[in-house]
């Protein structure tokens, strides 16, 4: 067996063996097969697709290329993961909510890259919150208070970091399967055995069609089953942003308003049905009575004590979340219904003021963003507000921001934000 | 533009336009391309193939790349390129064919690489034989006797020589828009006005089926055109070995026999054909009027003087060729007509015995090789003489040349060499 037998046999659309998937991870992860190499075999996979068996032994073999976190002490413990997306900050409400339904969550978050944000960065816009905690405080917290959110921790999956790294210089991360793995090699990783996971579709995410998202959300149920592991996939729409705010500190604003009540409506539904999944799921209640649950601790505030409760636990502080003093107010020149928001733009946009990263190097402003005022649906007059942009010292023209927007004569229906539920 | 916008692009199966190809080719040969970005490019291209435009503009590009050889002072030049194959020592016989009857032939040749040979390590293994001349000496020599062979010389298609060496290691090496370009971008450095091209199909060959072998030869046909150059594209059997011997010093032999009227009939006939167009092309006139001369020439000795005349001016000695005293007969086990003799598997045993080799860095042994007894349609009895192995210090089991031989007893054809001449 060799490395170019093997991409020789993709490149003709054969099946891989499990032994020759494993030849070229393996051999990779040592050094043996250089990146040229391994990029070849990804570009004839991403072309030429893999089977679901294919895709299912290389999620096991990525699986088996590091530590697997034992959470067996913890169980029943739930996970969520999202695709990525412009102004989701639903894991910050989520996770306490969850938990102050008696649910165990421990949940390992990344960073954000490119025009989308990431949770550990939104959870360190809160001065002093701790996102590197070892394993077994990691555990220690979860038993106490049910939740924890960390960074990535121990040497999970580093078959995944190594080719994801790979995929993102070579045009090869738009692969259903290459994804799937990549997800699913994670989430078997970090240990929990009920997994929600949120696929966005639209213009401001990796899916861009309903069915490419279907089909990525059926191979990651079906990879679940093989694990035995429930899965849940949400496929919700990322045509325009989640909610109102788009940036780290502000992000974190409006999660604390929506566990208290004053969410925006869209991001507040997609909180509560993710939620009532996963309370169904770990105590194996119907989705209606876990749903009751979850309004009830939205309602009664004990979901925002809870998240009081995860902040203090990692030594953050809120009352000294900083956005900056330097709003600029941008204005519609056109008055009519919205019909579209540009989600990557927008998205691009508060990342090019500082709210986001090209490298993995670089810093980010945690008080600069992007706030709506109006969303797909709503009515503006000329003049009125459109969005505001909390700026430092990264500045960008107005008209990028104006041109996010299509605004129309006639009547638009609001977006559907959950589009299907598979299972 | 950036790279992996050009990924994306051929990923999706968009054509390129001649600046992307160049940004790709000149970023690549700069460095500021990586190899594990060209290579997932190669494969996109590999599997989805390029349109003639691209072909074209690659073509022109990789050939901008480096320096390009002016023989303006000796044109009409001819130049013969063979697709590689085992066995194939045709320019040994064909170029001082050529030269004898009056027409320039200034021609750079490669070195054999796994299965196939190398005109240059052919030479080489006749003793003295200068195969590195500079360019100077080289267009002398072509002035004075109208024929030289010489090594790769000069910085002739750069990205070629990078690109191919990528190719090589990361399974992108059969596409036929590649293998176009590159064999394109090398003929039109060496500045010659007529170029016949063998492509070989077959077994022992890169192109396995006739269909390919014709789309290829119709794109290097193409190419020509639109340099203005004379191109002949011959479609000539790869399924077994070119005359009967295998390996340095003994197809050197072999050709020496066959300008002196005494060579196989497949190799014979072969370089008639080929010699006719080439003279036919660079004198203006008929192919049958050609033909005659190279007939001629052939019988009156004059190619074989020319040969000895050419072996002297590269400082070579034939009287001092080399071959091993060692040698195995291996018999046939069956008895009846030869089917089918492995070309490409009999090529491998050639290296393995040490005849060529796997990595530019080995050495090559110019003494052992093999000589066939018997080609396809041939009758062979039971203990009757298959072929003889010239070995030294490399062995390989008698089963191994025993295996390449397929025997039946219904009569069969002996095998049309020349499929197809496309002009």
């Amino acid at each position: 067996m060799t490395i170019i037998d093997i991409i020789t046999k993709k490149k003709n659309k054969e099946e891989l063996s499990y032994e020759e998937i494993k030849y070229a991870i393996d051999g990779y992860l040592k050094g043996e097969i250089k990146d040229y190499q391994m990029s070849s075999l990804l570009m004839a996979i991403t072309i030429n697709g893999m089977t679901n068996k294919e895709t299912f032994d290389l999620t096991e073999i990525m699986l088996n290329s590091g530590e697997i976190i034992d959470l067996e002490e913890l169980q029943p413990v739930v996970d969520k993961h999202s695709t990525g997306g412009v102004g989701d900050k639903t894991t910050l409400i989520l996770a306490p909510l969850v938990a102050s339904c008696g649910v165990n969550i421990a949940k390992m978050s990344g960073r954000g890259l490119g025009f989308t944000g990431g949770t550990i960065d939104k959870l360190e816009s809160i001065p002093g919150f701790n996102t590197s905690i070892d394993i077994n405080k990691f555990k220690d917290q979860v038993k106490k208070i049910k939740v924890a959110i960390v960074g990535q921790m121990g040497n999970l999956v580093p078959a995944d970091k190594k080719i994801y790294a790979l995929r993102d210089v070579t045009g090869t991360v738009e692969s259903i399967p290459l994804i799937a793995s990549s997800i699913m090699s994670k989430k078997l990783a970090s240990g929990a055995s009920c997994i929600v996971i949120d696929v966005k579709v639209g213009n401001g995410a990796l899916m861009k069609t309903i069915e490419d998202a279907k089909k990525l959300a059926n191979l990651l149920v079906e990879i679940g089953k093989q694990h035995n592991k429930k899965v849940v996939c949400f496929i919700t729409d990322m045509d325009e942003p989640l909610g109102y705010a788009i940036g780290n500190s502000l992000e974190v604003i409006e999660s604390i308003n929506t566990l208290k009540g004053n969410g925006p409506k869209d991001l507040t539904n997609l909180v509560i049905e993710l939620a009532s999944y996963m309370v169904s799921m770990a105590k194996n209640i119907s989705i209606d009575e876990a749903k009751q649950e979850v309004l009830e601790n939205l309602n009664n505030g004990k979901a925002y004590d809870k998240f009081i409760e995860l902040v203090e636990n990692q030594n953050g502080n809120i009352n000294n979340i900083k956005i900056s003093k330097n709003i600029l107010s941008i204005k519609s020149k056109e008055e009519g219904y919205i019909k579209h928001i540009d989600a990557l733009r927008l998205g691009e946009n508060a990342r090019i003021i500082g709210a986001g990263r090209l490298s993995k190097e670089e810093n980010i402003d945690f008080e600069v963003g992007i706030v709506l005022n109006k969303k797909v649906g709503d009515y503006i007059k000329k003049n009125e507000e459109l969005l505001s942009v909390y700026i430092n010292d990264k500045k960008l023209p107005e008209e990028e921001f104006i041109k996010c927007f299509e605004i129309t004569k006639e009547k638009i229906e609001e977006n559907k934000l959950i589009k299907e539920i598979i299972v």
